[in-house]
């Protein structure tokens, strides 16, 4: 019997395509984001607490703020403008009201970042917290999607990476090693509050950048997906990373690898795009040279040679091991 | 401290409401869909097993069918046509690959019958199986609301009522007393696969109905939401029960009291409306009276004699008694 722990996450997806019907809509399932007749865009993500967030490490509004934003996330990677949301809160009937108005405090928040509303929502019975977020936006043109990719592209992205995945490790670690605390701070605020790149994914559109994703699950899987998308290989440059300082002044007290973080740890909300070198050059997007597409294959290559890029991404249904 | 089971289900949607600003939509948080501008019409329900369904009761086919329907039936409230579906999927580890596929096939299934399609959707890792579906249709011209019942208007259901809450009697109930076979099935099919009322709710749209709600936590609560948006009162005549025909053989031979399965069972997916005399008349959809609109107050009104409309619905945050 094959069990969902088997297919794993992308596994299950690729399951997902096969199981459904041929759409319709400009885009449908395997982007960041659907896309249908009218530039209407649309996704959801689910937030489950202890998987995705911990009440104990973010306050109910943090949670709040960043379900939106993960969410808006998504559509900036089309280059669409973020516009309503819907929610659905799963909740146990004893949870605090105050923690409710906390966690829609920072939705509303958020929203106000985004010039987007609340329109609608469910709210039902659960014996574990699940939020799930529908964000709709719109888009004028062609959306970006992560199947452009063309060999010889740059792979850039829209600002340093690992802060939010340093916070993780920061507030999973009982280390007492010390870290400046404002850098501390930086990461953790990072992994709590993301801001989604909705201007930069509009000027990005606008440019006609080919490929487009927002690396919500680390550099190298997401630059992977855009490779798989796109027919091509991937080939990220190891003295390019794009490290956060904050990030790599916390690794460095604490003795981690900072390449590890910042090519397998997600949820900074940067875009990853592909576009050619005269885009680049003429881009009004701060960007940041990161590798190049290639024939195939997904390659970490430091001073000429090449290595297997792992995919060290973060996996809803694999076991751990 | 203010428990989310002190709230209770329609008392938390009354707070979510004030912790909003308020919108620019067309309809927000309140009604069954939220309306947009440019005639977009979106809803999301979550359904949580062993709250919503169970697995032993239902295939997975079916849970993926209902989950759609469901969310349908808002759209169908408002008068819309559906046309896109997200899919949040969140389920333990150790699901069965066959369940999802099934999962998803009643959801392609329910999606034919709609002409609607699923373009996207999430996965994640969660300890309890947790759909969250959002429906997005259109619509022309004004949509349905709860708020526009006028005093003297009638009251009125699309259908019998009665059959998915026996369904679920049936499951429940261990008691032996033989029913008649096809009646109990249909009551179970009506549970397991409701099917929502969509071509309906465009042609009372078109018509111009004052009021108009899908019945999914029983015709009591929905008569007194439609009162209480529209500022008015409701009263449903004892005498006219639209009672389906196999719920109450089903009642008959368990014993059960077939009024109050009818006025407190939901899920039958039936559209009550507010509509006037001539449009009642002339309306292209057979339609049940079933009550008046008045001044105040929610009644069950028999032989003259008015007795307070009890709100037996399905609130799925309050404490079992």
């Amino acid at each position: 019997v094959v069990k969902l722990s088997d297919l794993g996450e992308f596994g299950f997806i690729d399951k997902v395509r096969s199981w459904l019907p041929e759409t319709g809509a400009v885009v449908g399932v395997g982007d960041d984001a659907a896309v249908m007749s009218g530039g209407l865009v649309a996704t959801v993500d689910a937030l489950v607490a202890g998987v995705h967030f911990r009440l104990d490490w973010s306050t109910a509004a943090d949670v709040g703020f960043k379900a939106v934003s993960v969410n808006v996330s998504d559509l900036a990677a089309m280059g669409a403008e973020p516009r309503w949301l819907l929610v659905a809160v799963c909740a146990p009937s004893s949870i605090e009201e105050d923690v409710l108005a906390d966690l829609y405090g920072g939705m509303v928040e958020a929203c106000s970042v985004y010039a987007s509303e609340i329109v609608g929502g469910d709210t039902v019975r659960s014996s574990e917290l699940v939020l799930s977020v529908t964000a709709l936006g719109s888009l004028e043109g062609e959306p970006m999607r992560r199947s452009g990719a063309e060999v010889g592209d740059v792979l850039a992205v829209t600002g340093p990476l690992g802060r939010a995945a340093a916070g993780v490790n920061l507030l999973l670690s009982q280390d007492p090693k010390k870290v400046v605390p404002e850098h501390a701070m930086a990461c953790i605020d990072a992994h709590r509050r993301p801001v989604a790149r909705v201007a930069e994914g509009r000027v990005l559109r606008d440019a006609g950048v080919h490929a487009c994703i927002d690396i919500s699950d680390g550099l190298a899987s997401d630059a992977r997906r855009i490779g798989e998308a796109s027919g091509v290989g991937v080939e990220i440059d190891a003295t390019r990373l794009p490290i956060a300082r904050d990030a790599a002044s916390v690794a460095e007290a604490r003795g981690w690898d900072i390449e590890s973080i910042v090519l397998g740890g997600g949820e900074d909300l940067e875009l990853l795009v592909a576009l050619s070198e005269e885009q680049l050059a003429s881009c009004d997007v701060d960007l940041i040279e990161v590798g190049r597409v290639v024939d195939a294959g997904c390659w970490l290559v430091r001073d000429g040679n090449r290595t297997e890029l792992g995919s060290p991404g973060f996996d809803h249904f694999k076991t751990p091991t």
